[in-house]
């Protein structure tokens, strides 16, 4: 049976957006599952769902936590300390040990990285892991790595991510020789900052379905499945991306509350079907984004998880267990 | 009186669309015109117009265009051809020899870029030029520069792209100390890559309010009025921007569309508002991005310009002219 740790101190709204989001992963899904953090207030949490006492979830306790007022160089200490007490900590931990399969967090993203990287370390032959969100695209969705682990990257970082991504997407996502592109600022090979132009053609001689330059509007157009980026890029398309769909919302909604009687009822005629399209672009569906390239799997949430993203992020982890996809990325770095 | 340079064989429906938008600026500014392009079609687009037989429009016959079959080689050795007969050229050297006061064109973006660069040459001080469209946000816009025309930049060019930037929105949009920030993968001073965080030093030391790092979304909330970074995300960041933008509205249409009959008319019914939306968000009411850093004034707009963004693209450059906005650069470089 896949055992799945969520760190059950991690979203804005802990413990009680993560217990519930894991209570609904129980139930929905054929898995054990360990909560780690503060045991009187998962428990607390969970007796108030009398219907779940059945449930194959363990409790593991954590008397601290990790927060956003960490620091980089308090991280990096709690991440190396043997006997760490945080959450992040002791739930990697059972990753490490063989007490689970897959980690959980919506926590504090720096955090969840550094502290996976330090415990588990990187696969072999892997120079830096890479975090893979996934975007909405115009013909369902593309996985783009990495978007904020590493600033500065080196061609050697983007040829990995390269890999790992394919074989994520392949293995997890179930697509067939899944289109790889290199985000750059035109379509044309040659096209790009000194990194894509010296990136390219290593790209070339991978065994993956390279092709080519992507632009940002041919992410989003769904022309690839996986866009590799350095983190600097990567972080900057994404924000820019969940900022511009929020801004169109907002003013969506703004023009219809200042609108005339007609303009009202139009708006809560659509109610229902904008709510289909925020669906269909809404990230909390896919749950988390994994990191790619550290020896254990590892997921990442946004902190404004509700328990439906957590129960998503739960789910997609499963599927990472059972599709074996860490074992396939060792054998394809290996034979790189 | 301000006199404006028009390509008149810039943008994908020339000269149709760039004639139309010239004979609206005529009508509406107080302005002299010239249009540059095949005297004979341009002749008749106006005569089609009878009512514009009085106004101030010159026209200025170039038997040649650049298009988007033009590769760089091409772009370099026209721009550089003393007797060039294309469009461009013959418009820009108008700016050059003062006959005009500034050039618009919706043409191929690195044919503009180039020819502007080699015959007008770079104001003294400045490395690189940038090209700086508008972005709406939040509150407003923000003039993001780079965004194309140099992939790798140095620590120098983002410094001068924030003087320059910082000066044509004080100038031309009347902002009173505008709010200059570096596109970073994080707020915290410190955050970024090793450009951005090379760069940031250099800019606390400028007679400029800059603000520190901002984000992807903070430039779409509007948290600065000038976002400066390298060519190469700038021009990610746009298009990514601009595809989020039209996957939301079809999503909205095809949703609307595939509905049921309430929702159909509350699509109806919401069709003005979301008209407004969309007006709220369109770059044709901005018209075109200006190339600061070339010795003239030079707007560039997209190839997919309608008339209303010709005519935009024309009170835009009128604004730059009058506010002397070359000359309060020029000073400022000076200054540094």
């Amino acid at each position: 049976m896949t055992t799945i740790v969520l760190d059950a101190m991690g979203s804005d709204n802990y413990p009680d957006v993560d217990v519930q989001g894991a209570l609904m992963a129980a139930q929905e899904y054929d898995l054990d599952l360990i909560l780690v953090g503060d045991e009187k207030q998962i428990r607390e949490k969970i007796a108030s769902h009398l219907q779940n006492k059945n449930l194959p979830i363990r409790i593991v306790h954590a008397p601290e936590m990790l927060t956003m007022d960490d620091k980089s160089d308090d991280l990096v200490r709690k991440a190396r300390h043997k006997d760490a007490q945080n959450s992040m900590a002791i739930a990697i931990d059972l990753v490490k040990n063989g007490e689970a399969d897959a980690f959980v967090s919506a926590g504090n993203t720096g955090a969840a990285m550094v502290t996976s990287l330090f415990r588990l370390g990187r696969l072999k032959g892997i120079n830096r892991p890479g975090l893979a969100p996934t975007f909405p695209t115009e013909t369902g969705k593309c996985l783009v790595l990495d978007i904020g682990a590493n600033p500065d990257c080196k061609p050697r970082n983007l040829v990995e991510f390269a890999i790992m991504g394919s074989i994520y997407v392949e293995k997890v996502w179930g697509v067939t020789k899944p289109k790889v592109g290199i985000v750059s600022n035109g379509e044309e090979a040659g096209k790009g900052s000194s990194l894509v132009r010296e990136t390219y053609p290593l790209l070339e001689e991978l065994d993956i379905n390279f092709t080519g330059n992507v632009e940002g509007k041919g992410v989003i157009r769904g022309e690839v499945d996986v866009a590799v980026t350095d983190g600097f890029t990567g972080n900057v398309m994404l924000k820019t991306a969940e900022a511009v769909a929020k801004l169109l919302t907002n003013k969506i909604k703004e023009t219809i509350m200042k609108g005339n009687l007609l303009t009202k009822i139009g708006g809560l005629l659509l109610k229902p079907a904008l709510g289909t399209v925020k669906e269909a672009l809404d990230p909390s569906d896919v749950g988390a984004a994994p990191l790619l390239g550290v020896d254990g799997l590892v997921f990442i949430g946004h902190g404004s998880s509700d328990a439906n993203a957590i129960k998503n992020a739960i789910r997609v982890a499963k599927e990472a267990v059972e599709t074996d996809v860490l074992d396939s990325m060792r054998e394809a770095i290996e034979k790189k």
